[in-house]
């Protein structure tokens, strides 16, 4: 096992591993930009260097200065938490090269699964649904037709150089394909000088459900059951839970084998995340793999009493995982809560919290690193703790919630507690009634 | 079901009263005394009434001044939590009389079980193992002398009227027995002016074992498992657990079923302890039943996820309860965390919070009423929070509560946190051999 993890991450997810770390009698180094002097995981890991100014790029993204502390330090593995360095392919080599264990996925797993077109073909070869549609370019109006009639519309063509949600066209029939395919074509051309064209099946409203899955060094994967992340805003995930209301036996029965396919067919090590877009008819399609720790995993811990972390450093080391999938046995949600104005387009309101108080009792857990006198520096995401709730069921899960966002006081910054709020009492979302295109389309910002 | 309920009380078990009433959507009233204006009970309850000066005689527990802000805010039902007035027979009545639902004991339950002559009397009808001894007064030495012989010595002679240890000795034979009773008589008539002596086995060193048990308006009864709560200072629990590590199944079960016939015997409802006094051959003795929610609840809580208050809650509005006995599923462990200064006797040390930071994260609980900033009145007792953590098995569950221990900044005032780190580090507490001898004879206080 390793003697000493260098953690290069901040905030909550610093403090979560310092956590694990402890419990497992593994030393702790803290890294920390000079925006985070005061911050927890300074204080609570064994040992602290300090990587630089605030900017990311000079410190928490600044692999020279990441090794150096390593150096300094001998420790003999990184755990780089999400975000930062965690899905960078480079930095896992360079870790390698140093003799140090990056706790995550090599070079080459990142590399295949952070190529979108790699990716999708790694999983159709795996058997894993994708989005159906063109192989490569569409040629003319005709064929896009043909493979629109063979996967049904409504479809999506999209300019192959495109971006910023422009050229590209929804299309619901024939009728109306020769104009859009003109259209997209014109604009495609005019925005960035290429007009080449593919075309997908369009997911019409999706659910955003991921499964959470694990393998080892000796070719065991298995699968923790779903997420489902579908309340977000510009796709970010705002509430998570677990299990999916949309869920259902067979259902998960079958993700949770494409899941299993699809990072066996690369040999995954490590903990992961495969994310569908689910539509309606329970037709789900591969989005991306996402090859670290996610926020969210703690509502995956809660319902069936595993600590992730642990899992992801045991794996690292060698140890074999026990190779069985893992059903929900309880309700479990996170609410993030984030230091932004939710009646403000969820506005960034970094500051000082001035009164904190956290909520508590039987089924709240919160992971959090501020404290009350805590600064929020401007330069990192707004994410201040993560509410979860754990009960026997969706409504009582619910229930707590609402009752622990009532009790959470934070004074000094805007926060995401009374979206949340509003939230709990919604009644679509009550009645596990939403998309992804929920919180943009349909939630009544008046509410809150 | 109650609309609105008044919590007699103060600290974080009003504060974990209001949550459950919260998450049941049912109205709660807090009450408090002046030095209590600023707790956060007052700050979370829907109404808030102040009852009186810091003296609980003149507030928390002045029956007229709690009737009375029952009838100004139209509350239904008021519950006790514990200590205070909530083994209050003549409360009890008084909010019968009043039309006000007493969500706890009767007053003949509060009684039976006041009383320890008339519980260990109603306990040997009900088959329950009590200690035994003489039945009455002892007439003599020959008679002393022949019921220890029956019963196995060491034995302890008691005086009828005494107390504060005065007028008893403990007896290990025959030969000891004359002079023992000449020096007990002898301190007993100076000290109480009556010699009267009644005889008991002396458990040697034993554990504290206390079964939860929860009854209903329709004769069931059931118990939900045990905690060991040997770790105390003067006869006051520092720590409590669940199950407890001397526990067996066999012995479980015969706690457990005559746990039920005690509780059965008085047509017990609501939620219950009976606590035994159990000896190093796992014999098990009733030693009180408590007919009110116990401090150390939670850990019951955590290791069968079920809330009690909720249930107590139900039971006294006439709800029926499952009657299904429950197994412990997890291990969990509950340190008390008191304003007292643990190396100089658990002195207490009232005073202000300056700094909080409260450990979270998976498996960890807290419950408080506590903030920085606040002051801690020296009225009441000295406890601030209880810590609470839950595992798949005995050793994770110390392990968590070791790092949960070390990341619970108070600071201002002591604490006994730094006691309770030494003390799961210390190899008896970590094997689970202790018995509720074990602070104070065997503890090593320089270790904290």
């Amino acid at each position: 096992m390793f003697k000493k993890i260098l953690i290069a991450n901040r905030g909550e997810i610093a403090l979560r591993i310092i956590r694990t770390c402890k419990e497992m009698g593994i030393k702790t180094v803290a890294v920390y930009s000079t925006a985070d002097r005061e911050s927890l995981h300074v204080k609570f890991a064994d040992e602290a260097v300090c990587i630089g100014p605030p900017a990311s790029k000079d410190s928490y993204l600044s692999m020279p200065n990441l090794i150096a502390a390593c150096e300094i330090t001998n420790a003999d593995a990184i755990h780089p938490g999400y975000g930062f360095l965690s899905e960078n392919a480079e930095f896992s080599r360079i870790c390698a090269e140093n003799g140090i264990k990056f706790i995550g996925a090599s070079p080459e797993m990142i590399n295949q699964m952070g190529d979108k077109a790699t990716a999708k073909a790694t999983m159709i070869k795996a058997g894993v649904p994708v989005v159906p549609g063109s192989q490569g370019l569409l040629e003319s109006v005709e064929q896009g037709k043909k493979i629109a009639n063979k996967i049904k519309y409504p479809v999506i063509i999209k300019a192959t150089a495109g971006g910023g949600g422009r050229g590209m066209r929804i299309i619901h029939g024939d009728d109306e394909f020769q104009k859009a395919w003109d259209d997209a074509r014109t604009e495609s051309k005019a925005a960035f000088g290429n007009d080449g064209m593919y075309l997908e099946k369009y997911v019409v409203e999706p659910r955003h459900i991921e499964v959470q899955i694990v393998g080892d060094q000796f070719g065991h994967v298995c699968h923790l059951s779903e997420r489902d992340c579908s309340i977000q805003r510009r796709h970010q995930k705002l509430v998570e839970e677990a299990p999916s209301p949309f869920m259902t036996d067979a259902l998960r029965e079958k993700m949770g084998k494409a899941a299993i396919a699809g990072a066996s067919a690369i040999g995954y090590e490590g903990v992961g995340t495969i994310e569908f877009l689910v539509d309606a008819n329970r037709d789900f399609y591969f989005m991306e793999m996402n090859t670290r720790i996610q926020v969210e995993h703690p509502v995956t811990e809660e319902i069936i009493n595993y600590d992730l972390i642990k899992e992801q450093i045991k794996v690292a080391a060698g140890i074999p995982i026990s190779g069985k999938n893992y059903f929900p046995k309880m309700h479990a949600m996170e609410c993030r809560i984030n230091a932004e104005d939710p009646r403000n387009g969820f506005r960034p309101a970094p500051g000082r919290i001035t009164t904190l108080h956290i909520p508590g009792g039987h089924g709240v857990r919160v992971d959090t690193h501020v404290y009350a006198g805590y600064q929020i520096p401007p330069n990192y995401d707004s994410m201040i703790a993560k509410l979860i709730t754990v009960a026997q069921t969706r409504e009582e899960c619910i229930v707590k919630m609402k009752r622990a966002l009532s009790e959470f006081v934070v004074e000094g910054v805007k926060t995401t507690i009374p979206f949340h709020l509003a939230l709990m009492d919604n009644e679509d979302f009550k009645a596990g009634n939403f998309t992804t295109a929920f919180i943009e389309q349909s939630f009544d910002f008046s509410t809150i």
